[in-house]
């Protein structure tokens, strides 16, 4: 049966947190007093209608209904899970979740979204305290997985591991903190990394820009993959995180930063670390974790250059100064329209390249060709292009990731409105991996109906159809 | 003319750095008194030679000279730029530096690894300071592009302006501090970080592994593609930064952290911070900053989703509860082997699905109709499989970056080593978007040859084989 969610507090957390319940097949009930507030998750659920479906690669299940309430008690009656997202005053948490409990079922998990209190604060002096947990989530809340699920000895195990099943189930990670404490865990970082922010702009050292760009370019792409201490028990080579302390550890008696309270680094601390570390990690050799460390870097930073964001910008424009423009008009025989190495983002868990990614090889392959015959971005912009409506290719070799190739291309037919090109993909030593036999048609981008190539083209053209 | 660059100080930082200049074409000269540091060079450079040409979608520049030198007077007599990597002990930076300025030519660049010291300190009593400037770097060297490049008021502008310049010619970011200060800024952060971590390790909180799990599946996320103060901004909504302050400036008044020293909120410095971010991300609005935030995080998480590492192995998990594994048999006509949205990252810049992805949705529709003729992993794993050899793609409509759409298939030849699949991929609407002809072979995957498929195999084949 499908279950219900009441999102008491819409905003940018509610309403993401409507999002995950609803586009993972749940009814939603929304209350918030705000007689903006349908508009504002309206266009939170925009944008997670758009994001969210993309990192599947299977389809959601099918939306449930999503109803506002005009008062707490519709909204929670039939409820299954009641998630509060209302402002950060502890008076207020503690009305609502009594109204709450005057009307929602005894057996509904109420989460709070609070990202400063801690539990006991909001059970405080409740009906049911044993129903109220923190639910911390992380905006977009559509996107990040991480809940932190923090209980108290009040809420017995059997509904803290219901809380944990249903947040998994949305697609979440609950990280059970299992001590509650001001701010939890993930916000005590983000404090303190606020407060050197705060210092380095009041100091002049940095701007928000220059902080962003030490973060988004630096330390920011390894903590997508891994956190600190993996990072830094791979910073420690072989001899590992104990290694990694004994290294680092002087530098917390340095002025390195205003945050003087530091715990004394005891022997007993450097134990704990060290063989949680282990227990965490030791199951990988170092190369191993560096490995991964790389291929997930590998992964991300493509993933950026396809967005030109951040770091991928970077690359991006590095890339253009590493490869000159194709010229026009052949100047090569063979005509070498690729040269480069298969990455990681090409490959199955296996190691090979995808098959589909040949297809990928001679469209690139053929965008080499287009600018020698004059169908470069300023021909596109002027209203015409090509589109493939046809390719054939034949699978020879398998690749596998990091694999050096070139590809050869000649034009085997070029008149009236069609070009047909004839692609061969090669490894280093001259073995054809694969051939692509590729029918393209000129089209007109605003009626988006084929028509002819100008002349000059038809003759740029025919200039690439010789012998290889 | 190829540049030399010499590496004084290999390990795990000058490895990286070498492997930055060799990999962009520069010949190096290192040099490193460890007797090990040949081996530790090697795995770092093999490590580097895997992963940093699969970022580029062309071929590096052809790999320079790479000499192991037993001086740093051979290292560094030819040496257009000179980077120190020594162990972090002033006396003996200073030392260096000096054998480093008897033997470079006096335009070299002399750059230092140093995380801790502030270049004033290096330039000491150095015979050329001039020469001397911080070129920090973060692990790993040769993929992660942030360098704090930190001159003092004794560099020549001229100079600071070439160093940033080679550094942008290998793929780097040099984020100019233009204030000299212990750490720098990154390692500001990453120090406060730390701190916290040691307390809340120390308090029995969160083990490491809790801990790296709270920064890879929320913030870090994040940090990845923009910083603290955009991702920040974006939090504030319409109202921007300055609203974002008012919100959680109170919370500095908490007791989140034990790192208590924090500056003032005056309105001079929410002005400040605010002005900076209007300077950084003023030309676009919450609505843009979302949708970029968003494509990125989807980018980033379906880059991780492809290694099964971090967020991207939740993600996986996830994905298998929402779609049941194909049942071998037809129970549907048409068969559905796909049923999907078009994620970001198939998509060009423009939005339209790249044409090389059809042939991936082809292709996974095709794993589909294995599994259903028995061909799973089980089988795979004792020793047979399909091979692609070859597929004709017919490309009839545009696909853009969200759209839902599935596919029929069905067997259209069952016989000996052959199966021919015919594929069409449909909008929602049941208009047909593409269709491919496949071509796979049964193969041994020990003889890597074709082989006949066996009996029942064929028999289920048969049974997909009616019209749909």
């Amino acid at each position: 049966m499908t279950k219900t969610a009441a999102i008491i507090g819409g905003g940018v957390i509610g309403g993401g947190w409507a999002a995950r319940f609803l586009l993972n097949g749940w009814n939603i009930n929304i209350f918030d007093p705000d007689p903006d507030a349908k508009r504002k998750i309206d266009a939170v659920l925009t944008n997670a209608r758009y994001a969210l479906p993309m990192l599947y690669d299977v389809a959601l299940p099918a939306e449930g209904k999503l109803t506002f309430c005009d008062t707490i008690s519709d909204a929670v009656t039939t409820a299954d899970w009641v998630q509060e997202s209302v402002p950060e005053r502890l008076p207020l948490k503690r009305k609502v979740f009594q109204t709450i409990q005057e009307h929602c079922p005894p057996g509904a998990i109420i989460g709070s979204s609070t990202s400063g209190f801690k539990p006991s604060q909001l059970q405080g002096c409740a009906s049911r305290p044993e129903q109220i947990m923190v639910t911390h989530p992380f905006n977009p809340v559509y996107l990040l997985p991480l809940i932190e699920l923090v209980p108290t000895a009040k809420n017995p195990p059997e509904l803290v591991a219901q809380a944990s099943e249903i947040l998994t189930s949305l697609g979440m990670h609950p990280l059970h903190v299992r001590a509650e404490i001001d701010a939890h865990i993930a916000d005590r970082f983000l404090e303190a990394v606020w407060r050197e922010a705060l210092w380095l702009i009041k100091d002049d050292i940095a701007t928000t820009e220059e902080i962003d760009n030490a973060i988004r370019y630096g330390f920011g792409l390894r903590w997508a993959q891994m956190g600190l201490f993996e990072t830094y028990r791979i910073a420690g080579g072989e001899a590992g995180m104990r290694h990694f302390i004994e290294q680092f550890g002087p530098c917390l008696d340095w002025p390195w930063t205003k945050l003087m309270d530091v715990p004394d680094l005891t022997d007993e601390l450097i134990d704990k670390i060290a063989s949680q570390s282990d227990a965490q990690s030791g199951m990988h050799t170092i190369r191993e974790l560096e490995r991964q460390r790389d291929e997930n870097l590998v992964g991300i930073l493509r993933a950026l250059k396809a967005r030109d964001a951040g770091a991928g910008a970077l690359l991006k424009n590095h890339e253009t100064t590493l490869a000159p423009a194709p010229a026009t008009g052949c100047t090569t025989r063979p005509l070498i329209t690729q040269n480069r190495t298969v990455p990681i983002d090409w490959t199955d868990y296996n190691g090979h390249m995808n098959e589909s990614r040949y297809g990928q090889v001679f469209s690139d392959a053929a965008d080499n060709i287009m600018v020698r015959i004059g169908a470069d971005q300023a021909y596109i912009n002027a209203g015409s292009s090509f589109f493939t409506v046809e390719i054939d290719i034949k699978f020879l070799m398998e690749c596998h990731a990091g694999q050096s190739f070139r590809v050869h291309s000649r034009i085997t037919e070029a008149a009236g409105k069609k070009v047909r090109i004839f692609h061969e993909m090669l490894s280093t030593d001259g073995e054809v991996l694969a051939s692509g036999d590729q029918l393209l048609l000129h089209v007109s981008l605003q009626t988006r109906r084929t028509s002819p190539m100008p002349a000059d083209m038809v003759a740029k053209a025919s200039a690439l159809m010789g012998d290889n």
